[in-house]
Formats: C-alpha cells, structure tokens, sequence
C-alpha cells in the first residue's frame, strides 16, 4: 500500500530534537541536547498533596468533561495573575486554556494562515513553532538577531519583501534557542511596525519567569493598544511540563475562533492538570516557588559556562543569557558543525545542530544548543570537558 | 482592528453540542444534549489508589517531558489489549497515543487531506469529527443509514462520485447520533469498496466496549489485510474522558507522520493521564468494570425507552441500540423539528437538533438525538415525560 500524505504534513520531517532525545536515552550519554526542566524543579509534594485533595473532594470534575475554553477558575485566576505579573490582558482580550504552548502557537497558526502566507520569525527559533507553522504551508520569513533582540533593519526588510505575511512570531525572553532577551526598545520598535505594516504578533514566552540576572522587561502584549498581540504562556517550566497546560491571551475574537479550533483538536485540556494549576497558582507561594527555580538555573547556567570558558577553545563563542534553559555557541565561520556534533556524540555527549533552528535548514549553520537544566552537575562538568577537548582539536 | 482568520477556520461554527451543553448549566434544565459518562461510571477509588502510587514512586516521571509517540509501557500495553480484545493490529501497523480520540481523528485528517479532498461519512455523524474535517477544507459527502449502517449503493455512489475521496469515516459500534450499529456484512462491504477505489478507512470505536445486547462484531481495522484502516480507541468511555486520553492503530508510515504532526500540535499526551491507563489495563480488572458500565447503561437506556414509549407520540421513533450512550429520535416528515427543540429547552428538557450531525447542515432533518448516561433516573422520568407532552401537542 502507497500512502500519499497532505501536501502540508508531507515535507515535514520529525524534529531534529526529539530524533536527538531518543538517541541521548543510550546508557552513559551525557545529553546537553534536552530542554527538560531539572528534576529538582518540580514541586513534588505540593502535587501530591493538591492531587490528592483533588481526587479526595471533586473525583467526578477532575474526571468528567469539561469545556473548551478551559475550567473557569483557572481562566480567571490566569487573568488575574497574567495582569498583576506581566501587565498582560485588557478589556478586549479573552483567555483560552490550551494543552501546553504548544497548542496555543499550533491554534494560533490553524485559525490565522491560509497556505502560502508567511511568518516572520527570528533566526534561530524554536523548531516547534517553526515546524507547526510549515506544517499549514506557511513560508518562513527569517530575521537575523543582535544580542538585543531582532535586527530591527532585517525585520522591516522581511515586512517589505513579504506582503503576506500574516504574523511575527517571537519568544522576548531568553529565547530558545539563543537565550538571547530582546531590549524594550526593540520590543517597541517592533509593536510599532507590526502596526505599520498590519501583521499581529505571536508572543511566546515559556522562560519569563526564569530570570536569574538583569530586570524584567515588559512583556510586548502589555504594549498592546490595539489588539495585534497574541501572548502565549506555560505551566512547564513552572510547575510541570508533563502535564501540559499553557494559556493564550488574546482579542476576544481571535480566542473565539481559537476555541472552535481546539473543539475540533482535542476537546478540551486535561482537566486534572488544570485542577493543579488552578490551585498551585492560587495556594501556593509561586513567588518562593519561582525564586528557588532561579537559584537553580543560575547555578547550573553559571557551572556550564565557567567550565566552558576554560575548557573551550578561544574561537568558540557563546551567548551570556540572564535567564531561561539555554546558551547558544557558535563556532569558527566556515567550520564543520555537523562534524562536530557527529564527533561530540561518538564521544558520549550531546548537543543540537543550530540549523534545526533555522528558518532554512539548509543554510549553513555554525552554531549548536546547549542546555544546562537537565544534566547533572557532574554531567555538566564532564560533558564539557570531551567537548572543550574536540573544541582545541578541530577549531584552534 | 478587523481579524482575518484562515479560510479553513473562518465558515466554522462553534460545535452545537457545545453551545447547547453551556445552556444545560442553567438551574433546573434537564439534559439530554450532552455524552458525558455516567458518575456512577468512574471507578474514582481505583484512580485515587492508582495516582498516590504514582506520585510516590515516580514523581518525576509524572511531571516531566515525555515522548510523543505515549509512554512506551502504554503503548506496549495498548497493543496486546487491542490484538487480544479487538483483534486489532498487524505486524504493519504501529500504535500513537492521542490526547483523547478527537485528536486521533484530527491529526488522520491533518496528514491526509489537502484542500478541497473529499470525506465520505456517515449521515448522520459526529459532529466533532465533522467540524475537524471542515477546518482542513474538506468536502464532505454524507452517506445515508439504514437500520445495519451505512447504504452500501448510497456509499458507492458517493465513491464514484468523489474521485477526490480520501478516506471514509465510520463509527460502526452505537454510532453517535444515532446509535446504530453496523452488520458484519456491512463492516466487509465497506472494507471491500474502499479498496477498490482507493480509500482509506478512518474506524472510530469510541463507544465498542459499551455493549449491553447482542453479540460483538469485529472491528472493520480486523479484516485489514491491506493497510487501509486506521483504527482510533479511547479511554473516554471506560476510564475518563477528563483525562484525555485514546490512540491510533495504522500502518507505520501513517503512525510515523501522525507523531510528526502531533509534535507540531502539542508535543506529547499529558503523561500523568497515560500512567493511570497503562495502570488500569494492567493492573485493575478491566472486564468486570466493563461488565459494571454495561449494568448501568443497559439500566439507563431500558429507562428511558420505556418510558418514551409510554409517553411519547405514536407518530415519533426511535433507534434501539445495542450499546452506547445515544438514542436517535425521528419526528414525522416535514416537522418543525427546530421548533419542537426550542419549546423542550423552554420547558428545561435539553436534547440536540438532529441537522448538529448531518454533513450538509442546512439540509432539512426531523430527527434530534437523546443521552441517557448523563441524567439520573428521576431527571430521564420526568425528562421524558415533558417531552411526551410536548410530541402529543405537536405530532398527533
């Protein structure tokens, strides 16, 4: 039997990173290609103690269906939260729970592109969204990034050169895969021509919390006058991101079409986990809970790159993110990348090619991911030293 | 700011059943528009037992990120059960967990239609599976009932007339609307002219556990020789439909770009929710708490037919299923069925307007469809008797 998949689904292929993840299950592979949450970040007895007084006082709503747009509580409590931390929400948007942010940029995309429109994109970006929107025929539109965001030159040129483009998507903070944070001039810079051109703006923003460095920066839907931002947040990196829970704050339109998409995609979110999140964010201390996060990260993040500036070679560069899960390396111009990752990996450690972040994944690439939430220390140490090591062997 | 959606999203309606199930939260009103399992239903002591265990001894399993294709064990489990139970799965067929069936359904249309390809399903159906086939821009042709499935001359027609056909979509067991299921002659007839005119099957067996009369049937996914028949199972009606959980059987090369597509979608099934049903078909005594659901709805379903065959018009009928959760009621021809449901929801009885499930729903249709697993006894009584009345006034 011939199966002949839809033109959209069929030139898309697994992601780099999940094919990578299967492959860092090999006993003794120190992996630095994840972007799992460390252990230690999870809320353990928090969970067991609001799972149980779930299923203890409301088995039948924590079991039965629920509504689409989400369990009303959460909806609210997120509405609230969303103001009074990130200054996101106003009278014109809505709030619609989704199965993880994933779902919320994969909705977005359904009820926004028709085949061959485009997204304007940083370069690199997540390979998630980039894939879920190649996955409905859209073109990418690539834009080059400063260590301040978007080269707002680039990004202007790209609205120029694509009249139908329908959305920029971007992640402000600590970006995946670069960790780079866009200033709030750029932020502004590009709210202004979003309008100018009349494109919306699809916000992602997974790591915000995580900041262990610097000052928070404004969230671009706080900047949003005129209901062109569509913001995206998440429980993973937060409280769990197996149990798949994020939301999405956006004109009350936008969330309405939103809503019968994800009818027609998986019902509604498992309601258990939006139980949880309901309570843990209205219950718990998140404040003490995210401040301990913090430390987490800014100790592992702190490990990785002091071994890495003695470890590695001189030619090697990498970003100095003030949050999230990433640092991003790039190597000599003209150098064998995949080489490099190829040897790295025969050598037990493993990290992720940049062109699977890129909008043309065939361009050449010299940059690789690495994340330093899911190794242990010790990982962290040794896996950088064989890397440092290759590092003086194929770029000094 | 005007919002331009998708061309696929923009004609989409919220789902019926939705909006009606919204309506049914006011005080007082009487449902039978919604599908919910019965309360009753839950084995709530089990999943209590079954997640403190879970949290206790795999906490960080529960919580992490897992791999799209479901938790290995689930899969392996799912497999065995759907080849002992079903006889379901070939050595060429793979197996995805999905976040609930809905998905399932929505990622085989996502990977197999293009714009404008054509869907084949039965007339009435259901609606959530009608709208995901919508929002890819399908066209669909309905083909009519009889009392054993679909009219195989109707269906062959439709084959012939579609060159663009894709697949067909069937729910052969206590189909929902109309709680009709399909004869083993029907299920070969079926399997035969898809193959003869090159189409694929998408078998939807939400409901195939539910039986309380008559003599199982197999499964159309068991006369497979040929790579045709994509398979989707759900844990909705037997464990819980909160937790979103069902899967997908179908030839490899159809299981290995559904998981490409479902990535895009939302990474992976919440994995707390895939715990509970790897435990529960491994651990607990699934025929017995089968063999409890069957008591219930036999119970419900006896409840309610007799009495809508005490109260009702002589001049209104009904389906008489086997197993399920739904019964199908017709109006005599040229009935203002709309009508009749707007004075039932005057009169605090909820039930669906039957053109919620027709293919084309502009289409005339005197036929509404009742739920008797989600009322209690004392509600379907009185229930049914205002709705009696409302048929004597109307019908006779």
């Amino acid at each position: 039997m011939e199966y002949k998949f839809s033109d959209k689904i069929s030139s898309l292929q697994p992601s780099v990173i999940r094919e990578i993840l299967k492959f860092t299950s090999e006993p003794g592979m120190i992996s630095f290609a994840a972007g799992n949450p460390a252990p230690e970040a999870f809320p353990v007895e928090d969970v067991r103690r609001m799972s149980k007084e779930i299923l203890e006082n409301t088995p039948i709503l924590a079991l039965q269906y629920s509504v689409t747009e989400g369990y009303p509580p959460l909806r609210e409590a997120l509405m609230k939260m969303a103001k009074a931390r990130y200054n996101v929400g106003r009278d014109f948007d809505q709030l619609l729970v989704v199965s993880g942010a994933q779902q919320g940029v994969d909705l977005a995309a359904r009820v926004l592109l028709n085949e061959g429109d485009t997204v304007i994109c940083e370069d690199p970006s997540f390979i998630g969204s980039l894939n879920a929107f190649r996955s409905y025929n859209a073109k990418l539109a690539g834009v080059a990034m400063d260590e301040d965001g978007m080269n707002i030159e680039a990004l202007e040129a790209a609205l120029k050169a694509n009249p139908k483009a329908k959305f920029i998507y971007t992640i402000p903070n600590f970006q995946n895969p670069s960790g780079i944070t866009m200033s709030l001039q750029k932020r502004r810079e590009v709210y202004r021509l979003a309008k100018a051109y009349g494109v919306f703006i699809l916000e992602d923003n997974p790591y915000g919390e995580l900041r262990w460095a610097g000052e928070d920066i404004p969230a671009i839907k706080a900047l949003d006058e005129d209901g062109i931002v569509f913001y995206c947040g998440s429980f993973s990196k937060v409280l769990s991101p197996g149990i798949r829970v994020g939301y999405v704050v956006a004109p009350a339109p936008v969330i309405a079409k939103m809503t019968v998409a994800k009818q027609c995609n998986d019902v509604h979110t498992t309601i258990m986990s939006q139980l949880l999140c309901h309570r843990f964010i209205t219950e718990c201390d998140l404040d003490a809970h995210i401040e301990g996060l913090r430390k987490i990260y800014e100790k592992k993040s702190s490990l990785m790159m002091e071994h890495m500036d003695r470890e590695f070679s001189k030619n090697v560069h990498h970003t100095v993110p003030q949050g999230g899960l990433f640092l991003w390396c790039t190597l000599p111009q003209g150098s064998d990348m995949m080489g490099f990752c190829r040897k790295a990996v025969a050598e037990k450690v493993a990290v992720v090619p940049g062109n699977a972040f890129t909008s043309d994944e065939t361009a050449p690439s010299y940059s690789f991911r690495m994340n330093f939430s899911t190794p242990t220390d010790e990982q962290i140490v040794q896996g950088v030293k064989i890397l440092g090591r290759l590092t003086h062997q194929m770029f000094d």
